[in-house]
This record gives structure tokens, C-alpha cells and sequence, in this order.
């Protein structure tokens, strides 16, 4: 993708190939939970092994438009490589089951691995970031609010507050990939095709047994088994909600760092060796914060149309809804996967000026004392009490240290497993 | 509000008068967690009662723009009318506080309202659509996909459906109410005002005496004490994604009913007695759905905003991320508990016409079965096995009946407080 | 508006109040349009003056939701109320006319009335800009990419391209402005009513009487008559996006001054007086560039639900797309003109600090003319040519005059009313 | 694109590939301008024909992370391909020029096309709506209004309000088409490198052969010479919001066609031959509205993208505004271009079924008649008046035909190019 500088991190997730895949291990999951369910008979299984190249994916993508979904033609070309090999398999594929059965429990096998991946990355953000907030909760700096210098903190508590956001989100993303379901409804959600074949197999209650294909590949896709949800899309959007949560904590964190990478301010730096110009032989841009600042400005818009796609989700499959869902989850997950781990190696890297921060923090001492100095003259106090340094930023930090210390509690309890 | 019909449902929920009085409820709360903890004296305690009226609200928000917030004239307001009444109350006021922690607080307690109120809405509409979920087991209607016509299903199915995204909502809902946070973090978020108000009482380890006033604050308002999230906003966030999740489940059921209703269709019917027109007195039209809609259609967008908030929440205090963040998630909660009641009122009172679902059930037959026919086609069987009657759409209904089971046991359970 | 500092700029426009006044002039225009068309008798003139009240406002918003509109509630209380003064006026009232007519209308007058407001302040911002643009055309201070330092510019330069998205968003604005339509179709956009009673006072060709109705009313309004377009919502969409690409111009315009600002930059800084904190003596924020920068972040979000609303408009009157087009255009011209005021007081107040832009640039000499360097280099050229101060980042200074001239022309040309 | 059915249609347009080309052509009309006006030598000279091919895509596309932006490395393959050819072009490639140059250039020219096959795409949608509502003026309907039956209508005349949307967007369309700028401006803006290297070439005004040099490339490119924009984006947002206009006109026809061609309405019906199913062989689902309808969903928080990107233009060229920019112009570059054509396919064959039209609005003329009703009874007048059929929806058309022909008249003035 030459206009998302960085996709090439997120490499094989959800690109194309990978979404046919996912589509294929579905019917593939399927048609064994029909055989081993005594369903289709012995002779049709086949795990459709090597029947769908990622070279594929173009000429399907090409027949997708007539019937509105690439599952159509993929089925079209898996039953035709079927032919010569198992042809009660061709049969037997796709039996009791929609396209929509298949896209969404694909969908969602993408979702989970990006889950996964997100975790792995949060994990390691956390870890860093315990590193920066433990290391600094000396390095006094000058609190900002609306841009001007308010009271000092330190980069410590600064690391602990972007600490939080990374916990919040790794919160959010657990929930989300602990409750991913299938989704195997058949036509309309009844299972009703499933359950005809049942019946005509001999089970002696159908629904049941569409039941048990249901739950037997769910188990077999790693899957939570639910009932169907082709119309009821919060697995979608809470999906969408927990990725967006993170690239909230990323963006808050980069657009930190723009502020205090800038030459007049200099107190942090990203690590070196990137962001070059194409003409200024000088310059390095703090790209990974403006990429990642990039991928936050966008999330939330992709949140927002998995919602507005679950509220018009009229009728058992909607009219359009459902189907601008596809493109704005894979491309979310995508971004979101780059996002995680520009921001890892930006945490992992972050190069510190602490000397710099109290430069500009004893500079700036006057205003940062300011409230201190308005409490004594309210309340009419002399004493200035022991041990008072009326002009040391250090000696404002109020329960900083105690702050700091409640986030690395929280993040060592997360990232040990505990809740 | 005379553009959003229904909107005084709401009545004063988040309106200007209760806002200020949630601020003035932050303010007392922390005045007195001071008192309490002996960082300011005993005769400096005020309760603030009938300090501020909501007719205040006006001059308060026009003096709002010097500051870019309304605490600091709310502030002015509260010194000022308790100089005749408690001189000291009136030094002590906010002392250790700064205008996030008040605003961001407030903000919050009005979330645990609506949370609240959401929560009664969602059950009651649960229980609703128990009942229509389970009432109508029996009531085949044809299913639509893509607008067209697929397989039957039932209208109990079609209620479980319902009945899902709602206790989906309701989950997103809990989880959410179950994690709300007072704010309270001073000028920068080291709490270093009230560190320094405690060293100066002679607290022995005023750092922890600041926790403590920070807890015993967020005690008496009910929320939770947390470490200052002035620039972690995934609380915000969170409520904002629960309250869309709730809007998103409605919207669907509002989306149906305008399809069903549709004198063409005719399946469902608004409770009686709304709907009329300005000019055409035959009219009846489904504007509780059309409203609920409405909601659904504008909700997504403001999640984001919060989201988009989150993101950009730089500094210890954003330069405008966050002053978005008030009205957003204000006008966002008004409207999502008008149209909760409005949904409610829509569940509770829909009208439901099986005969004619099952007339143009009956009448699509043809179509409605197409799918078992190919079946049988493709399996080349010429048995229909015992009992099936071909062209009876109420025969092809698969595992509906153990689905619309399986999502009323979920129900119960959710409304018997079982997870 | 508590939640929203500033919103008492906007006074008076697009509330309850002002909309309420706004519907009951279109009714009054349409009646007299009725009258002078030798449609309705002349006894049943009437211009409804004083019928209506500002605090009739949150009654007939109160009596809205039965309809989904507040016109049904407002043409009861306007008939009761013609009563005892007018009956025949009573009789003829809204004849011909649908809620929607008078909604629409009623919001194209309020937009007519904010795009007016619109262009004085666009005038004043860009007087102001024209101002600072030839008067700091030789004021060198740093170029910034991606927060970095890149060549010299002048802050003449940075003020034409203020000046170039203020000329650009004047121009939306203009167009936008042009071609207001009234909305007046009657019940399904046929005119058949206004057509039925032209036809029974005897007009000779009753569609073109029906026209005429429309057009004398439209011009009455001071709108431009056009083909009803209730499902074609192009002409909202239009006064949307030339709002929000305004909010896009001045929230450039922020974003630079809170950089800039900055105490670490100090190039700029807002007009004085202003920026108070709760608890920090010393602060002065800069709260109108927080307030704008806010109102940009906010913007584009409402332009696209107008948007949203306008690709949902099924039927000849949609169902639930049209009801939240309402308060979202409202809320968005009440933000927009806040911003554009607070704009006006930024530009007409902007503090500049050549001295420090000097300084900061020649500081950084080595970084911004790196690119200098790098040319000569390149080239392979020994000779520096005459008048060449290596050192001076004034001498990189490129076309930046020329630049400059040119943007002035432009806004001199527009200011004159010149294409 | 596998999960945007019918993405095929756009083709190569806003491919990597053909980026890749767009960016070359900037570079090489630059080059070429830099010669002609004697700035580079007549040997620097080249077209940079065949240096890159699509296939080179992936490889720029991975190594643009450590610029943040694609054209660093494609600068560095057009530098080494050159070295064995041209060592002159390699030394002077892109001297003058910015990344931001190119690439927003390049994404103009992209913009350029798509706005010329819109207009195109237009064009006939405009053509077939005209057959369309000239056509079926006479086609008598029931008007439906929040989904209800209310007066009567034409197809005609609903065909005409599709009309106005179509040519409200192309009106948009032109005008955006009209003013496309090349973004030409050097490092910051200033064009300083290029006047550097004219001062070296001896120009005798080296500021003004910078700018001659910049209009020289303009015109090759076939886009108007600008000032500079690199960080006043409403060339951009304008574009955004004339294909967001174009798809809402689509979109709110989708919408109609998806509600009447339901098989209870079966008013109309998409072009036979498509809209298939995995299962049910029996379907054929309004595939192109349910894919148009996708696109109008998606489309407007597109450009409110754009927007925000605008409104956070910081500096003199983003800190990830601007980089957000170009995959979401890319994108909505594409679906809208296939929307178009899916649009223009299904009004070229949409199947109207006038008697089922007239079949249903005389099966509903009680309701459709009722507003005639009350005027009658308001009105109190026994006589009806000669020729009235009072049960007969045709007779309560109103102004339909005047209306359907002003919308022609406009129609055919805009495609003969009138104003």
C-alpha cells in the first residue's frame, strides 16, 4: 500500500490472499464438522488443502459484484478444482451454510489473530513503559496544560499516564478476544438447511445436530459457538471499540512526543536514524509519531462506520450494511496492527533529555510555582515549613511518586495475568 | 429542544441546571473529604446547599469563554455567596482542585445517571422481548435478505434477535457503569496543591494524605478512585462506546419495524395513537421508530468524537480535545436515554400481525422454499422422509425453536443478574 | 450552553426561539402568498405577528414527539390562537403546505442568516490577515515540517496562507449562499393541494397557480424558488460543507498559534486579557485558538451526518435521516459562528514577536539552510554569487514576496467584490 | 479488492501503479519546465519514460516508513536508473520540488481523472433519468412519506428528484474539476530552492523564473498554477466533498430502488441477470443498490476525513494530518468511480412496472386521497368542481407535470453546457 507508509508491518494480515484462506479454513471446518456429525457421508471429506492459491483472489474479487460477496465465486472455483479430486466433496461443500457464515466467521478469524498480535504489542509497550516511568520519576519536567507551563511532573508520571491509556486498551482488546464467536446461521439464521440435511441423514433431532456442526467448528476455528448474529453486530463493533481504544493511548502518546520532540522544546526524541527529507539533508522527523498520530486521526471514523453499520442492519441480512463492514474491519485491523508496533519500537527507543526537561523546568520555574506561591499568600502562611525549597520545581511534585507507583502496580498485576 | 422530538424524556438529565449542580457536588464532596481528613478546618466545612440555582446557569456559561471552561466563573459565583455565609468555606473552596477534576468529575456522575437509567430501559425491553420472543415461536413470516425473500423464519426468532443486540448493549452497559472514575488530580495531575495543603496541616506523609481526600471524595459520589486520567480518556471513551452499542441495537429494531410497518408489508404496527401529519389525517406513521432511528443514525459519529478526543489529548491538558469532549458526551447521553424510552415504549406496545406474516408467507412459498428444494435436488434423494409437507413454509424452519431457547435462557440469566 | 464556552456569541441564532419565529414566518409568507394569489380570500390575511412567543418554545417542544415534528404542535397552538383574532386566517393557515416545507425553510432562513454573519467576519479575518501578511512580509521566522525545523519563511508568508483558506472557505461560503432554495411542496413534493385549492377559487391553469404561490413566497422569504427538494438534500449538504470548510481554515489558523505560543516558542501569542486558570495565577491560555481548534475538530463530524442524512433520504420523506438533519445544522451554524468571531478577535489581536522568530531563526541557521548547502553541493558550484550571506536565512528566502503579493491581490480582488 | 465487490470497475485508477506513474509525471514536467526556462541544463533533459513499472510499487511502498512518505524512495530507483543513462537528470530530478509537491500533485492528477469519468458517468445517469421522468409522467404511484402512503405521485416525477440530486452533484463536480491546483512550493512553501537555482542560472529575477517555472509545470500537467497549499487544504476537501455529494445522490436513489423492488411493493426492479446466491437459486437481489447504498454509508465520513486533515494542517507541512490524507482520497477516489458506473448500469436498465404502480395506488386511494378529503371538508364547498373523479389517485397530481418539466429544462441546459 504506497499511501500507508508502514503497512508492510501489519505484511500478510488481512491483505487479500489471507482473507481466502480464512474463507477456505471455514467450509473447510464446516464440511468436517458435517462428516464427523455423520451429516455428509465419510467420502466427502476433504480439507480443501491447496485448492486456492493467493493468486487466486483477484479473479474472485473480479466475480464478487454480481452476487455482492466474494464467497460465490469462491465457491464456484473450489467446487471446480473439487471435481476431479472429490467429487462428493464439491457436492457436500458449503451445504447448510450462507455467505455471510462464511465472511463473517473469516472476518472474525482475522480479527482474533490481530487480538493476538495487538496483545503481544501492548505487552511489550507496557513493559517499556514501566521501564520510562520507573526510570524517570526523577526527571522533573514542566507540566503543560492548553499548551502553556502549568505545574511541574515529572516524565515518569507522564510515562505512567500513557502507561494507563496502554492498560485501559489492553483491557478492552481482552475483553473483545475473549468473547470472538462463528457465526453459522445458514440463510436467514434458522439452520435450517443443516437441520434438513439432519434429518434426511437419519438424526434423530435435526436441530440438535445442526447444533453440534455448529459447535464442533466453532471448536475447530478456535471460535466461541454463538447463536447467530448475522443481524446483531456488537462482536463487530466491540472489536472495532477495542481497537480504536488502543490507537486512542498510541495517539495521545505520539502526539506527546511531537510536542516535546520539537526543536525549541527538545526533551524527547524518537529513535534514531529514520526520518529523512527529501531535499533538507538535516532533518529527522519524528515519522514514527506522525504515523502513528496518522492511524489515530483515522481509527475513530472506522469505529464509528462499524457502528453505523450495526444499527442499519435491517431484515436478517441488510441491504449495504453488512457489506461496507468487510473492507472497513480488515483495513482497520491492518492500520491498527502498524500502529501497534510503530509505537512499540517508538516506546522501546524513546530517547529521554532529562537534563534538558529540568533546564527548561528550573528556567520556567517562576510560573510552574505560581499555584504554590497563590496557596501560602490564601492562606496566610509565614512558614513556608521544613525542608522547603521555594524555588526547586522538585520540591512541587506532590503525590507523583505515589502515582506512579499505583500504575506500575496495575500494569505488573496485567501483565502477570492477574485482574 | 424543539429540533429533537422526544428529547424531554430526558427531562433534566445532563441538562445546564444539572450540570451545575454535579460541579457543585464535585466541589462540596472534596470540601469535605478535606475537612474530614483535617487538611482544612473544621469551620471552613459548607455543605454548598442552595448556593446555586439553575437559573445560574446562563451567567455562568457566558462567562464561561475567558477561561474556555465554566468552572472558574462557577467558582466565582460560590466564593461569592459564601463570603456572607462561611469566610473560611469560601478560602477552602477547590483548594487542591483544578477545573478538570471538577468538569471531568461532574461529567462522570452524570454518566452513572444515564448508566442507570439505561440499564432499567434495556431490561425492561428485555423483558419485552422475552416475551415477544417467546409468543411468537410460532409465528412464521417469510425471512429477507437483501430485501429479498429467503427462508422462513419466525417472528420469535426474529425477537431473539432483538433481544441479543440488546443484552449485548446491556453488557457494554454494565461493564462500563462498573468502572467509573472521579477525577481528581490537580492543576497537572500530581495533586500537588493538596499535598502541599496537607504538609502544611502537618499531615506526616501528606502524599498520602492527598490520596486519602482523593478517596474519600470519590467514596461520597459513588465513583470509583482512580489515578488521575486528565489525559488517559478511556473512561469517556468507554461510556461513549456502551451508550452507541445500546443505540446501534435500536436502531436495527427501529430499522425493522419501518420495513414491517410499511402498509405494503404490514407485519408490524407502532402502539396506537401517534404519528399524525400536519395535512393528511389517514396517517399514522411509525415515529417511534423513525425517531429511534434518527438516534441510531447520529450516535456513531459522536463516539467517535470521543474517541478523536482521546486521541488528541495532549500535554496534561489538551489545547481543545478535550473542551469537545463536554457537549459531545452530553448531548450524547440525552439523547440515547430518549431513545431507550422511546424504544421501550415501542417494544412494549408493538403490534404484530401473524396472519398476514403468515399469509405472505404462504404466498411466497414458492420462493421461501426454494433453497430445501435445491437441497434435495443436489442430494439426489427422492424421499422426503416422514412428515415433510413440501410446500408448508412452517416445515423448514430448522433449529429456530432451540435458538429462540437458547437467547430467552441467556435473558433470564442476564436479568436474574447471573453473568 | 454550559458545556460550550463561547456559545453567547452566537446570541440569538438558530434557537429554540429564533426557529420557532423562523416557521412562523414561512407560514405567514405562504399565507399572504395564498392571499395576493387570489387563492384564499382576502379576509383570511393575517401576518400571525405576536401570535408567538419565544417562551411558546419548550411547549410546542414538548407536544413534538407525537409527530416526529415540532409543526404539528406549533400550527395548534397558531390556530387556537387565530381563533379569537382570525378564523378565516385559522381555516387557511399551512393550506397547501407539509411540516416539511416549513422545517426546511425555516432552517434555510437561519442558514441564510449565519451565512451572512458568516461573510463580515470572513471580510474582517481576512482585512485582519491582509494586514499582517504585507505588514510581516520581513519577518523571517523558522519553516516547520513535521514539527521539525525545514527552511526560513517569513510569517508574512504563513499569514497569506492563513489568508489563502479564508479566501477559499469565503468562496464556499458565497456559493452556498447564492442559491438558498425554499422548500415548498406540499405533502409528497406535488403541490397538490396548493394545485386543489386554485382549482376551487377558479384559477384558470391551477399547477402554474400553484407555482406562483411558491414563488411569491420564496421571494417574500428572500430565498430562491426552486423545484421542492425534500429527498434531494444537495442544498444542505452545500451550506454544511462551506461551514465546515471554514472551521477547516481557522482551525489551521489555531493549531499554528497554540504551537507557536508555546512558551518554548513564544512567536505569537493571543490577544491579552484573556486565558485565566482556577487555581494558577500566572496562566493565560490561549483560549480562543483552544475554543476554534475545538469547533474544527468537531465540524467535520456534523457535515458529514448532513451528508449521511442526505444519501438515506428513501421515499418522499425519509424516515429518520430528514429528523436528524435538524439539530445537526442548527448546533453546526451555532458553532461555526462562534468560531468565526472568536476568529475575528484572534486575527484582529494577534500579538507577533518578530524579534523572537529572528532570533529563533537565526539560532537555527545551520538546520534551516541545510537544504541550501546541500544544493550548492550538488552543483558542484564554488561561486555563492553576489550579495550571498551564507548565514542568513533571510537570503533563502525564496519567491516568499512574490507569494505573498499574490495572495493579496487575491483578497483584495475578493474584498472588492471582484470574481 | 476482495471485500469491495465491483472494485474492478475503477480499474487502474488510484492504483499503486498508477500513483507510482503520477508521481513520475510530476517529476518529469518539473524537470522539463526547470530546462525549458533554462534553469537546468538543455543534457538534464528527460522524460524518465520507463524508469518505473507498476511491479516497482511494492518495493517504494516498503521502504517508505523511514520518510514517512513513498516519493523519498521512489526518488532514490528514479536516481539510480537514471545513473547509467542520464547522469544529469539524476542530479537534477526533483532539485526545487518537496515530497509534498509530488505527491500532492500526483494526487490531483488522480482527482483530475476521476472527476472527468464522473462527470462522464453523469452525464448518462442524467441522460436515462431524463427517458425516465419524461417517460413516466404519466406513471401514477402512491408517495410514500416515513414510510407510509401519502398522496399521490408520478414515477416521473420521482424520477425527477432523482434527476435533481444527479445534477445538483455534477454541478459540484464541474466546479471542483474547474479549479484544480497543482501544489508546487519547495521545502516550505517558498519556493527558495528553485530561486536558488535560478540565481545560480543567472535569472535575472530568479523569484519570478520560480514562478514561471512552477506555471510551466502547471500547464503540463494540465492543472491550474497555484500558490502554494501546502497547508491550506480546501483544494482537497472540495474535491472530498463533490464525490460525497455525487454518492449521496446515488445513494438515496439505491435507497428507493432497495424499498421498491421488496417483493411485497415490486414497483421496480434492478437489471436482470444478477444477484445471486450460495443457496437460494431462486434469488436475484438488487445487487447494485445494496453496493451503491455500501458506498453512500461509507463515503461522508470520508471526506469529513479530509476535513479533519485540513483542519489540523499544523506548521508548514503535518505531523500526520496531511499523511492521512492520501489513502483516504485514494480510497473514495475508487468506490466513488465504481459506484458511478454501478449507478449508471442500473438506471440504464431499471425495469419500472407502471401497472403494479397504478395497482397500488388505487388499491390505497382512500389513503392517498384523505388530505383531499379534509381540504374539501375544510373548505366546505359541495362542488367538487367539473372533471373531478374523486377516487382516483390521477386526479390529486397537483403540479406534478410542471415540475417534471422544469427539471428537464435544467437537465437539458446543463448537458448542452448551458449555465
Amino acid at each position: 500500500m504506497l499511501l500507508w507508509p508502514g503497512d508492510e508491518r501489519a505484511r500478510r494480515l488481512a491483505d487479500d490472499g489471507t482473507l481466502l484462506r480464512a474463507m477456505v479454513q471455514v467450509e473447510a471446518a464446516w464440511l468436517a464438522a458435517l462428516v464427523s456429525n455423520g451429516i455428509a457421508p465419510r467420502a466427502a471429506a476433504d480439507d480443501l488443502a491447496g485448492l486456492v492459491r493467493d493468486d487466486d483472489a483477484p479473479a474472485v474479487a473480479a466475480d464478487a459484484e454480481p452476487s455482492a460477496n466474494p464467497v460465490v465465486p469462491l465457491l464456484h472455483l473450489l467446487r471446480q478444482r473439487l471435481r476431479g479430486r472429490n467429487e462428493l466433496a464439491s457436492d457436500w461443500l458449503h451445504r447448510g451454510l450462507t455467505s455471510q457464515d462464511v465472511l463473517d466467521s473469516a472476518l472474525v478469524l482475522v480479527a482474533a489473530e490481530v487480538l493476538k498480535r495487538m496483545t503481544r504489542e501492548l505487552d511489550a509497550q507496557a513493559a517499556a513503559l514501566v521501564r520510562l516511568a520507573d526510570g524517570h520519576r526523577g526527571s522533573v519536567m514542566a507540566g503543560r496544560t492548553l499548551t502553556q507551563h502549568a505545574v511541574p511532573i515529572t516524565f515518569g508520571l507522564k510515562a505512567a499516564q500513557w502507561l494507563t491509556g496502554v492498560l485501559d486498551a489492553r483491557r478492552r482488546v481482552a475483553d473483545a478476544a475473549a468473547a470472538l464467536p462463528a457465526q453459522l446461521g445458514g440463510a436467514a439464521g434458522t439452520m435450517a438447511a443443516t437441520c434438513e440435511l439432519a434429518r434426511r441423514s437419519g438424526a434423530p433431532d435435526p436441530a440438535r445436530a445442526a447444533l453440534d456442526v455448529a459447535d464442533a467448528t466453532a471448536a475447530e476455528l478456535g471460535l466461541r459457538s454463538a447463536v447467530p448474529w448475522h443481524s446483531s453486530r456488537a462482536a463487530v463493533t466491540r472489536v472495532g471499540d477495542a481497537l480504536v481504544t488502543a490507537t486512542d493511548a498510541w495517539g495521545r502518546i505520539a502526539r506527546d512526543v511531537l510536542v516535546l520532540a520539537r526543536p525549541e522544546i527538545g526533551e524527547l526524541a524518537e529513535p534514531a536514524g529514520r526520518g529523512g527529507s527529501s531535499t533538507m539533508p538535516h532533518k529527522a522527523n519524528p515519522v514514527l509519531s506522525v504515523l502513528v498520530h496518522r492511524t489515530a486521526l483515522a481509527a475513530p471514523a472506522a469505529a464509528a462506520q462499524l457502528h453505523l453499520a450495526a444499527a442499519e442492519a435491517v431484515d436478517e441480512r441488510p441491504d449495504g450494511a453488512w457489506h461496507v463492514e468487510w473492507a472497513t474491519l480488515a483495513t482497520l485491523c491492518r492500520r491498527t496492527v502498524v500502529a501497534a508496533a510503530q509505537t512499540t519500537e517508538l516506546l522501546e527507543g524513546l530517547r529521554v533529555d532529562a537534563e534538558r526537561m529540568a533546564a527548561t523546568a528550573r528556567a520556567a520555574r517562576a510560573d510552574l510555582l505560581a499555584e504554590r506561591r497563590a496557596l501560602a499568600a490564601v492562606l496566610e502562611r509565614a512558614d513556608d515549613g521544613p525542608g522547603a525549597e521555594p524555588d526547586d520545581p522538585a520540591a512541587y511534585l506532590g503525590a507523583a511518586d505515589l502515582l506512579v507507583d499505583a500504575v506500575l502496580e496495575r500494569a505488573r498485576a496485567a501483565l502477570a495475568g492477574r485482574p
